[in-house]
């Protein structure tokens, strides 16, 4: 005979025994920072029970993942992983195991992502350095060696792709000022993986994050991290634990690696999406979608142009990912954009910090960079802006 | 005319483009200690595509989600949200807001998870101090008021559930006790909550973190966090800043809370599952849902007897949601384990730690507690035992 629950316990309290109906979401286009809208074949690779974070079969997918994503990013390094969270969670990794206290970290700003880079590179109780360059610009390799020599820091961090800017960060150089200078290099390729050119060991990267909801077309929540032997090395030689516990690339090696040690139960659904999102970037090509991410985003420049509107960042380093565009003097960014999702179920981005109420961001980043997606924003943009102006 | 890709771009080197068929998973049956088999509903709720982290339809689910996890958790704590990962990082997010440098913390160590509240709690500088019982015992109330009257902490930490040995901690009378000692209780729920009676706020609890992929029968991705209004004024006053950026609770009020400031993006299809998880919860009565575990673990017990075999933990404080099961002498507890899964499609855990090798763990939790689940974990346990004897 079963036992019934203690007559002791209290009563429950059913305050907040909200009765709501099933989910309903409404169905947006997303060409805004990100998220984007997955592909579809990854949004079905989730629909599907979980296995357990040991199974033999989950292992071997572990496996894939990490092959393919050292594809994506043209690497060569064995700890190439996702990470248990979004984007952030992963950009806090690359900090968490790279910096010691103390350590001097010489951060890149130029937008919003330097800024928490900062942040969060203090945190890990860094001794941070900064280099400035206004929102949109990029820093040259002469500025970069000029503060190597002046901080002399044990990481240099750079962001890629700005995503509150729309600027790309040219590398190539970078890798060898900073073995130079022997410091490790650390990028954010949050909004460059999958859609920007990205040679991570021709270019000496050491340390690099990203996300799954940009440039690989798979809901957010499984974030892509490598570190190479270098990095490595520095964390094997610490004297302190990783203040971090969830994303210790110490314990999580071994989860990864050949001991298959249970560190913390995995996003199961998750890596489902991202093994399959790796999967048709490889079945592509990353030339390939490097190269139509391009040609959909000089679609988009030429048609702003033909609308009389400016893009904020020159075509030399702009990005094809995302598109900062200069708000019209008269009109309000957010209005536009509230209206551009009410009336047209688009989403595109309001301007972040310095660029708040001064641009708009449109992206078109992964599955979502199609020719058809630029002909929808142009005209519902057009559309909006004729009842405003 | 579109820009081709600059020529002076380095060759893709193809090593890791590595050709993989489209996913494919086993169907488990999922007893382990978890992941649990997710509700077909909850899994179906994944299956679309995301939406913006700051679109008003997202922002709304996140205000039904906070509700309804108010109601399962039995609190009325505002500071009730979801954590963007697994449960190991909610688990962090509590110790992460609640410690400062140098405050004594008080943990309850019975058991794997015990260990890794020292273990993170270290990482934050707390001064740890431990109050110890055997795998499998539980502390008494006048155990927990000499340690803090010994030790005197900021922080007392207990595991409500242990999931390494399927003892259930009372916790009547322990926010009392933490109170005439001007500390906080912080508790794990990772294995209880959905499955087990929880009272929060009658407990007079301060913090608390759980998973998904357990009592809520959703895939693991989303984890349960709360701090009471105490617990916050800690947080106010601190000199120091969150030493973890992602799951600073100081930022991420201000995204949960009135303002919507961004913070990180979202684990958006996630917040689908979990939504749609936690309406199926107060749709059945976390009464309803307690009994059931109730009654499914009984049968278990019942069964297991008939089968020779014992339960680790004494009936007065074992846990429904997951039993502990003595290894018979002469069995190597692997061998089972493994021929369940390969020929059974059925998951059961091994023992962690000072339980393993020693006792298998049978969770039966959400979606899986069920008679039908029952019969077949013991008439599949019965016939690899047949084998192997």
């Amino acid at each position: 005979m079963t036992t019934t629950l203690s007559p002791s316990l209290p009563k429950v309290d059913n305050t907040f025994r909200k009765s709501v109906p099933p989910l309903e979401v409404p169905e947006r286009l997303l060409l805004g920072p990100g998220p984007s809208n997955a592909n579809p074949a990854v949004v079905a690779a989730m629909n599907r029970q979980p296995i357990g974070h040991l199974d033999p079969a989950y292992l071997h997918l572990m496996d894939e993942v990490q092959t393919l994503l050292r594809y994506a990013w043209q690497t060569a390094n064995q700890m190439t992983l996702p990470i248990s969270g979004t984007g952030s969670a992963a950009m806090e990794a690359t900090l968490a195991n790279a910096v010691e206290p103390g350590d001097v970290v010489l951060v890149g700003v130029n937008g919003y992502f330097g800024h928490r880079l900062v942040d969060m590179a203090e945190r890990y109780r860094a001794e941070v350095k900064t280099i400035n360059q206004p929102w949109g610009e990029v820093f040259s390799l002469q500025a970069l060696r000029a503060a190597l020599e002046e901080h002399r820091p044990q990481i240099l961090a750079l962001v890629h792709a700005e995503t509150s800017t729309g600027a790309r960060q040219p590398l190539e150089g970078v890798g060898d000022l900073c073995r130079e200078y022997d410091c490790l290099l650390l990028i954010d390729t949050v909004t460059s993986l999958g859609g920007v050119p990205i040679f991570l060991d021709e270019w000496k990267v050491d340390l690099a994050y990203s996300c799954s909801q940009k440039g690989l077309s798979c809901p957010p929540g499984s974030s892509p991290f490598t570190m190479s032997e270098r990095a490595l090395a520095k964390l094997d030689k610490r004297q302190t634990k990783v203040a971090n516990w969830y994303l210790d690339i110490s314990m999580l090696r071994n989860y990864w690696g050949q001991g298959r040690v249970y560190h913390h139960t995995a996003p199961v659904n998750m890596t489902y999406a991202i093994r399959e999102a790796l999967r048709l970037l490889a079945e592509e090509g990353v030339e390939n979608s490097w190269q139509r991410h391009q040609s959909t985003a000089e679609k988009l420049w030429d048609g702003l142009q033909d609308l009389g509107l400016e893009c904020h960042v020159p075509k030399d380093y702009r990005l094809p990912t995302l598109t900062t565009v200069r708000v019209p003097e008269g009109i309000e960014a957010k209005a536009v954009t509230k209206r551009l999702l009410e009336e047209h179920n688009l989403e595109i981005g309001n301007g972040l910090g310095e660029l708040g109420g001064k641009v708009w961001r449109i992206g078109l980043m992964g599955y979502n960079s199609r020719p058809e997606n630029v002909d929808q924003v142009l005209s519902a943009l057009a559309a909006v802006l004729a009842k405003l102006r």
